[in-house]
C-alpha cells in the first residue's frame, strides 16, 4: 500500500504566521496547504507566495468552490496550486469547469465531502472524471465535542474502494492515525496539531514515521 | 410591502476592476458585495477598501463561510462587512459562531441556499437567531441552460412567508424583476447585468424604477 501523504493546513489570518510554520514544516513534510482563512485573507498572493518558497511541495489551495469553478479554479492554478478544493454541494457544472481549468496547469481538484451527500453522487463523480475526495469533521463540529470513530473509518474505506483517493481532516492527532492502518489513505492532513507543536519539525517527523509505521 | 434594496455583486478578479464598476454603481444602489472571486482574489482587503470608498452603503463580504464561521466573519465584519454569506451546509455551530461575531461589530449572517436543503432546516435557523437567507442560482448550473420560473417564485414567497428575509441572486435581468412581483423580497442581486450595461448608473436607475413599480 503507498504510504500516505502528510498535509499542513495554514489556517492563519496571517501570512507571516503561516510562513513561520512553513520555514520549520515545509522540508518535513509533502503537502503545503493555503488554508481558506489564510486565502480569504490575503487573496492570491498567498498561493503564489507558497510556490515560490516551495517548489518542490504539493501546494493546496483550500478554496472551498460552490460556484464559478473555472475562474477560482484558474486562478488558484495560475498562482501555483497543485491542488484546488471544490465542496461536494457545487454543481456537477461547477466541478467539471474547476477540472478543466486545473488540468490545464497540470493540476487537479479535490471534492470535499461536507453536509449531505452519497455515495451515488460519488459514483457520478468518479465518472466525471474527479478522482479525489476529501472526508472532512468540521472544526466547529470537533470544538462542539466530535471525533475519529469506527464509523468514520467506514466510510474512509468505502470511499477507497469505490476507486476514489481519499484524504482525510479534522482535528488529527498523531495518536488518531493508527484507527486508519489497512486504509489506502491518500494524505492526512493536520493543522494546529502540527503547527503548534512545541517542535513542529519533531511533531511532523513524528508523523511520518508513524505513518511509515502503519503503511510502510 | 418594502420595497426591495439592490445589490451589485462584484464577482472580479482584479480590484481595479470592481472599483471601476462601483465609482459608477455605488450612488445608485444600496449594497455593494465583495465577491467570492474578488475576495479569493484580493483577500480581505477587498473588503476594507470598499467600506472605506462607500461609508454610506451596506457592504456585502461573499464568503461562503462552510467551517470557521467565527474566525471568518469576524475577520470580514471587523474589515467593515455588514452582511456575510455563510453555505446552507455548514454546520449550525458554524452559522452560530458566524453570527456571534458578526453581532459584535453589529453585522450579520445571510444563509446561502445552495444544493440540498429543506424548509424544516430553514426553521431550524430561524430558531437559532438567523434572520437572512439568500436563493441562489448556480453561475454554472445557468450558464448550462437555467432560468428563473413559477417553481422559483413558489421557493422565494414559502421563505417570506416563513418569516425570512430573503435576497435572490443568479442571472437576473430587469426582465426578472417583476416576476417577482408582490413577494417581499429583501434584496435583488445582480452582477453582470448591472457592471457591464452600457450606462451602468442608468441600468440601475432603471432596476430601481422596475422595483418601485411593482413594490412602491
Amino acid at each position: 500500500m503507498t504510504q500516505p501523504l502528510l498535509q499542513v493546513a495554514l489556517d492563519n489570518l496571517e501570512l507571516t504566521e503561516a510562513l513561520e510554520s512553513t520555514r520549520l514544516l515545509a522540508p518535513e513534510l509533502d503537502v503545503i496547504e493555503a488554508g481558506t482563512l489564510l486565502c480569504l485573507a490575503k487573496g492570491k498572493e498567498a498561493i503564489s507566495v507558497l510556490r515560490t518558497l516551495y517548489p518542490k511541495n504539493i501546494i493546496c489551495a483550500d478554496l472551498k468552490i460552490v460556484d464559478a469553478g473555472g475562474e477560482l479554479a484558474g486562478m488558484a492554478c495560475e498562482q501555483g496550486a497543485s491542488w484546488v478544493t471544490v465542496m461536494c454541494n457545487a454543481a456537477n457544472a461547477t466541478k467539471l469547469n474547476a477540472l478543466k481549468a486545473a488540468e490545464k496547469f497540470g493540476s487537479d481538484i479535490q471534492i470535499e465531502l461536507f453536509g449531505n451527500w452519497t455515495y451515488e453522487e460519488v459514483a457520478e463523480w468518479k465518472g466525471l472524471g474527479l478522482k479525489q475526495v476529501i472526508y472532512h469533521q468540521s472544526r466547529d463540529a470537533l470544538n462542539a465535542g466530535g471525533s475519529w470513530g469506527v464509523a468514520n473509518m467506514k466510510v474512509v474505506r468505502k470511499l477507497a474502494e469505490m476507486g476514489m483517493e481519499v484524504s482525510v481532516t479534522g482535528g488529527l492527532e498523531l495518536t488518531t492515525l493508527k484507527l486508519f492502518a489497512g486504509i489506502p489513505v491518500k494524505c492526512f492532513i493536520a493543522g494546529r496539531s502540527l503547527r503548534n507543536a512545541a517542535d513542529p519539525a519533531a511533531e511532523a517527523r513524528a508523523w511520518k514515521a508513524e505513518i511509515a509505521k502503519h503503511w510502510g
